[in-house]
């Protein structure tokens, strides 16, 4: 049997003792889990970036994997920390809405039992004293209600809504790669034609990168289906001064008459 | 059973080469391994935030986890490399000090057995071809003492000590987190309540975060136990304008007569 | 038995959504693999670094591992995608000669059949979507004839060749590291002296680090076996502003007449 699948996302920074603590603390529990870092560079408590890292990545696990997901804000208040059922796939998080992105949940629990944290926990770093330790198990196969009570009370993350305005859908970059690409938040198949990024016109549309050359700027759907800009083999964030959050404007096709 | 547990910390970088071939040179030994980073942004031959490093996250770890630390100023002279046993985790490291944070060792030997080697050893990377195979071999559960010899010497770090002076103790900051967070090297849990660092006075004395405004700076003992200073959802490292070893003095509350 | 290794390296940056899509991917095929990330932080679509990369690290591994290697500058055109079997090494590429730095394949399979890959295939990500689902059939012990045809035709990617001038080698930097080190594409081991790189003549060459001061500018033989230039204990980029290009020329000792 393979070893229980757990994934680790947060806004730590890469190589944060933060992060390895937390490994420490759940493989204490299961030292038989086979722990995946997704990201550790989220921009601190950015949980909008978060909510798009975790809806581009975590539909692509196999079924039940788990997922520890922490960026955490309000880290001492008196938000909840929830295990998440949506999708098919398992979270922890505390309650900050950030896997909302990912469709209407199948479960929710609000963790109670203490029983299942660290004896002593900090006032700071829940991810370890208590999301650490319970993922450790449930990956031991300790059933969820056991941990926490059902939950209908859970924060939204509003994520940018593009609105349509006539023959234009005004929405905005989302998401900057590592190349530049430039993906907003509209997801569209077909029916458009050109973008418009700040003052640039985008008229060239292509279907993969392939179909441009080198330093060309085109628009095309991407990998997770929204549309992006971007400079076949260049950077187009840096060539349009472009960043999250820049209005990103696609016109549609005139519909036949 | 669970696969053996290897972690590595290093100062090679992110995605360093040097880290891919200390995984290879490892699993080439024992295949079973499960390999877990924790960190290789240990700044270069920094071994005092080595040190710090260690001490925050290697504890939590379970009890007998092999823990590879490859900071390494000394490569090439007659340093030695250990094997130690402290606070019931093992290490494999250049004799270099940067585990003495962990406690007294239990057990420490010099490695002197070349037979556990890489068959050529180079003169300038012995994580690759000293200490990765000698995991290995620990890994599928060779006995310490087979590859090495007791030894009673090894280097102490000396790590910044904080002095009391009258109703203060003049520490400094040891760690800046990703937050921007100020984490000194003072540890107390109560019975302090202002903390000076540099020009700046912190009066607000918290428990957690969540008890104070966003934008706030305030001071707290934070998740390691160490008094810290942080800005609620901000960056106090970028407002203070501090670092590491940057004065950092808390006073003591006044005592009862 | 040991689960099955299969790694990753990309140039998609650490803590990219598309690595965590592709482990995603791979171990909804297989959830028994353990996932190795080597690198993330190749320069985008810079396939040189990419070659030195896989150079210094994959010869490392057991036999038989499988690398995954995403750096696909020609993502939607006609380019192929390769299964390569090199130096007792299995990898998955797009066919851009990253590899060829390897020495001669054993195989080389052009992957064909789309059974093997996501029912879905989008026209800008085949890393996710056919590379990462037949590692995971390639775990699951699919024989990789099943899934590709055998093929003698395959990019070669010119690395530099340094070049012999009287008594000197003419090479330049090929790699800097993380500590400044400048590794030369001079693959010597005795037999010269002096180095020129630019304007500065390095005349001290040693065997290791430890054979010289701290501040030192050295030259020596490096852990690969390439010439490399370095500070003890500092940063020689930053000291002879270098980088890789720069020309890198190796004096060799006046033969015994």
């Amino acid at each position: 049997m393979a070893a229980p699948l757990v994934t680790l996302t947060t806004d730590f920074g890469d190589g944060s003792a933060y992060v390895a603590a937390m490994k420490g603390a759940l493989l204490r529990i299961h030292p038989g889990v086979h722990v995946l870092d997704l990201c550790h560079t989220i921009p601190p408590q950015d949980l909008r970036q978060a909510a798009w890292f975790l809806r581009d990545s975590i539909p692509w696990f196999p079924l039940g994997t788990l997922h520890v997901v922490v960026v955490d804000p309000g880290v001492g208040t008196e938000r909840a920390l929830l295990y998440v059922e949506v999708g098919g796939q398992r979270l922890l998080a505390p309650d900050n809405g950030c896997w909302t992105s990912l469709g209407t949940p199948d479960r929710v629990l609000r963790l109670t039992d203490s029983r299942y944290w660290h004896p002593r926990v900090s006032s700071t770093f829940h991810g370890r004293d208590i999301l650490a330790p319970v993922a450790g198990h449930l990956a031991r196969g300790v059933a969820p209600e056991t941990m926490g009570v059902l939950t209908a009370e859970w924060t939204r993350l509003p994520l940018s809504q593009p609105r349509r305005e006539g023959q234009r859908i005004l929405g905005e970059v989302a998401v900057v790669d590592q190349f530049g690409n430039l993906i907003s938040d509209v997801q569209l198949e077909g029916g458009w034609s050109v973008v418009h990024l700040g003052p640039h016109r985008i008229g060239r549309r292509v279907r993969t990168y392939g179909d441009a050359h080198p330093g060309e700027l085109v628009a095309l759907v991407g990998s997770s289906g929204y549309v992006e800009v971007a400079v076949v083999q260049g950077n187009a964030a840096l060539r349009l001064e472009a960043r999250v959050g820049t209005p990103f404007i696609v016109e549609l096709l005139q519909e036949e008459p």
